[in-house]
């Protein structure tokens, strides 16, 4: 409901954990006016699009790459993850310019795998019926192009970022680290290791395969996203780390309700408490910005 | 043969060309003892393999990716950019280790390449069989693993460069600038264009679609190579460009006898022209050194 002010904490905690204040929590509970973090949100994803349609124009030679990497682009389901890349660069006190290049790389990243998650195997079952809460792909092109055209967006969002390097703020440092994240968030030891451990679902014991998955896979995702943006942003390790909780946090929140926990009733206890947590990773951080980044958890 | 003495432009140079030499020309031909260049390169690859088997231990966690990528990345038919990256590296003046990590990277993109190149689509024929010239990849794997492991490979590989940033060498600019390289060789514009190219074989004049192609994949992912051994070596921007063009020819002239072009008659001439104009891009450099990268054309 727009200009209405929601609590945060309220809407958040869980019960018992409301009740037993920590002393390190602040004295009130976050103040966030909904249209102001909508605005926030919708400015910050504007700036990620129009980053990402002038650098994948689909009437860029080569055209029979560009367009179809265009279409695959945008087609993907919003991650929120370089939104929050954006955000946590501008909660530690950078410019959102140091974080584009970065969360558009994440998102290209980000869509080219949800593609070839989608691609037509010969040892897979057809893709899923489009459900309202699990989107599948269109598809526009045949599977071999589904399969061609990520290979290049990966290296092409490595391009993105390696050439958002200014030695005018001498930021070569922080950009081949935030280089070394986002290749670990998306190698072997990231989401190809949470999309492995997708596929081997046990007999039983559901709930903890789904918080295995979700931390490896959204989990990892997003918090990198947001230590990405807090090195961006010159953000202290303290805040790199505090960010970097958040994100793990907000991505396994994301798995549990959209991801592969989506079917599986009870997470609602487990969520809250993710939530909770996620909120506590933010108490050092104050003002308008904070409450924006808290928003996520809406 | 084993200590014999080859004339490289006795060898490479079409009859033609031989009988017009260039004032710029050397004054004797480049003797190559053929023992010494062979046991270059075969220390040259060994120190990748070496790098590139710590890298990605199979029995490295998790071992449900990692030994796969292992059996991956060595199973594919060696390339010779990723040596020609530490041979230009060292050609310039640098240190072998300054172009270790970029060459195990490119090698890894190479084969997370080649891996989906194979993989059996429902659109696609099924794999080519075996030949002497072409390998097709064993599936050791089902094609779902196939998929999703090169797509860490990939990353993997930008995170073994980004990671060979030293602060005391105060390399990186040199490492980001040769982040830029290879993720435009194995993006949109590179590779992935080459491939798009080499499906649309046309009716006709199969020489300039063959060219076309050899340019676009195995001569543009050779130009680079040679180019990042030369830019971390430290090389002037001259050396850069002459062993990037170096780095195009090879790669061509591979593509030609190996590639797309290797069931087609009647390339022995422009494989002939393509040798003498890499062997001019030399002519700046001396010593044993630019005889071993010459040494690529035999």
């Amino acid at each position: 409901m727009a200009g209405a002010l929601l609590r945060l904490h309220g809407n958040a905690l869980s019960r018992s954990a409301a009740l037993r204040p920590s002393p390190s929590l602040p004295h009130r509970p976050m103040m966030v006016t909904m249209s102001q973090n909508q605005s926030y949100w919708a400015s910050v994803n504007a700036e990620i699009d129009a980053h990402l349609k002038q650098a994948i124009d689909p009437l860029r030679p080569p055209r029979e790459v560009f367009e179809p990497m265009h279409h695959l682009a945008f087609a993907a389901p919003q991650n929120k993850a370089p939104a929050l890349c954006v955000a946590a660069c501008e909660l530690v006190g950078g410019h959102r310019d140091q974080a584009t290049a970065a969360a558009s790389a994440l998102h290209l990243m980000c869509a080219a795998s949800f593609t070839h998650e989608q691609l037509p195997l010969t040892d897979r079952p057809r893709p899923r019926p489009r459900t309202s809460s699990r989107p599948t792909a269109h598809h526009a092109y045949g599977p071999n192009i589904e399969l061609l055209v990520p290979d290049s967006m990966t290296p092409f969002g490595f391009e993105l970022l390696a050439k958002s390097d200014d030695p005018a703020q001498n930021n070569s440092g922080r950009i081949l680290r935030v280089t070394v994240e986002i290749a670990r968030a998306m190698g072997p030891q990231g989401i190809v290791d949470g999309q492995y451990q997708e596929l081997e679902r046990p007999q039983s014991d559901h709930t903890r395969w789904i918080k295995r998955v979700c931390k490896k896979k959204e989990g990892g995702f997003h918090a990198c996203a947001a230590a990405c943006g807090a090195i961006l942003g010159g953000g202290s390790e303290e805040e790199i780390e505090m960010l970097r909780r958040f994100g793990l946090y907000v991505g396994m929140i994301q798995g549990m309700l959209h991801g592969v926990g989506r079917k599986e009733k009870g997470l609602a206890k487990m969520v809250e408490e993710l939530r909770t947590l996620a909120l506590k990773e933010l108490e050092e951080f104050k003002g308008g910005k904070a409450e924006a980044i808290a928003s996520f958890l809406c």
